[in-house]
């Protein structure tokens, strides 16, 4: 076979991929209760120029799951192991469940990551120092990351709000999806394990944009 | 004020209140993870002939939360204080929350109360003994009790599935919701503790049926 055959053969072979891939899904990621923290706090809670161990890395580019846990303290009462994820943020950010708002004693709103101002504190207790977050503690609004060519392709922008859909006998939709497009992110829904569950979805789970 | 009086004032007294009550709206109940116990189990757990202690009447007629607790126990852990639901029922039944299929090692699907056949068992231990039981162990499917002028006045029928809509930041809408008509059921949706939290809803919260 000539080179123009090669080629046309490989062409084909893409309109095939293509044609028998649903791009409309979106892939499904879980997240239990964590912390984002700052370096400050972390040289608090850790001692003094601490660095992070990646112990895995997450989905988005740059991110991981660390080593490393604190407890979280409230005046009910205290979780303990919450994980840390990587790198350092430039605020400390505490990501919890709607059910550990009745174990901590403490509310907290559903808000997009780094919008934390007003948000409530939380103490929090590490191998080296406790100390106590004036704000950050929040339950992570559900949103999906986008690179600029998926947010072309799905035809959404960053800062708008979408719903999507789930099937199955825990099926349905969720409204008031938050859209984050960067030039790094890898597609993916975020939701927490309680919403997660409630609409029995896990990391395999896709899910459809419907407005 | 003359008899006809006091009438016309009653009548639209309750015109008034008519109006300005919203009939659309069906009240949430929460369920924690919770057990119901045949007397059988409950005598095997607590000892022969033993009475449950009713600690709070719930919504539904009849129906109370026990004083009494068990632990129930997988492959991989177990759960401490599960509350026992009164009265004693033909089968017992384990309802757990999905996010406890991973703490026990179990695992469990989606169902309606009573619809056991070929679910899986699970290890129960009370104060006085401890069981395997056969199956039984479920996820509840969430449903609508209604009695049947309820029923009327939302024109659905008992074994039917809708699906309800809730507002807010974790507004949406569940599918799959089962209509369970008795005589004696009191107007409300049952969902669990990680079904309302996905959905922001409370004890105090409401929903609307939109199919």
């Amino acid at each position: 076979m000539d080179k123009y055959e090669a080629v046309i053969q490989l062409l084909m072979e893409a309109v095939k991929t293509d044609s028998t891939k649903d791009d409309s899904k979106i892939p499904v990621g879980v997240s239990n209760r964590h912390i984002h923290l700052s370096q400050e706090d972390l040289d608090a809670l850790f001692g003094k120029g601490y660095e992070l161990t990646n112990m895995k890395e997450l989905s988005q580019p740059g991110q991981y799951a660390c080593k490393e846990t604190v407890t979280i303290c409230g005046p009910k009462g205290a979780i303990e192991k919450v994980r840390i994820l990587g790198p350092v943020r430039k605020q400390t950010q505490v990501e919890i469940l709607a059910a550990d708002i009745f174990k901590l004693g403490k509310k907290a709103q559903p808000k997009m990551s780094g919008d934390l101002a007003g948000t409530p504190g939380i103490t929090l207790v590490g191998p080296k120092g406790s100390i106590e977050t004036k704000e950050g503690l929040i339950i992570a609004q559900r949103h999906i990351h986008l690179n600029p060519s998926d947010a072309l392709k799905f035809g959404v922008h960053d800062g708008q709000e979408v719903s999507i859909k789930t099937e199955g006998i825990r099926g349905g939709i969720f409204d008031h999806v938050a859209i984050r497009v960067t030039d790094t992110s890898s597609l993916e829904i975020h939701l927490d394990t309680e919403e997660a569950n409630a609409m029995g979805l896990g990391g395999s789970s896709t899910v459809t944009i419907v407005k």
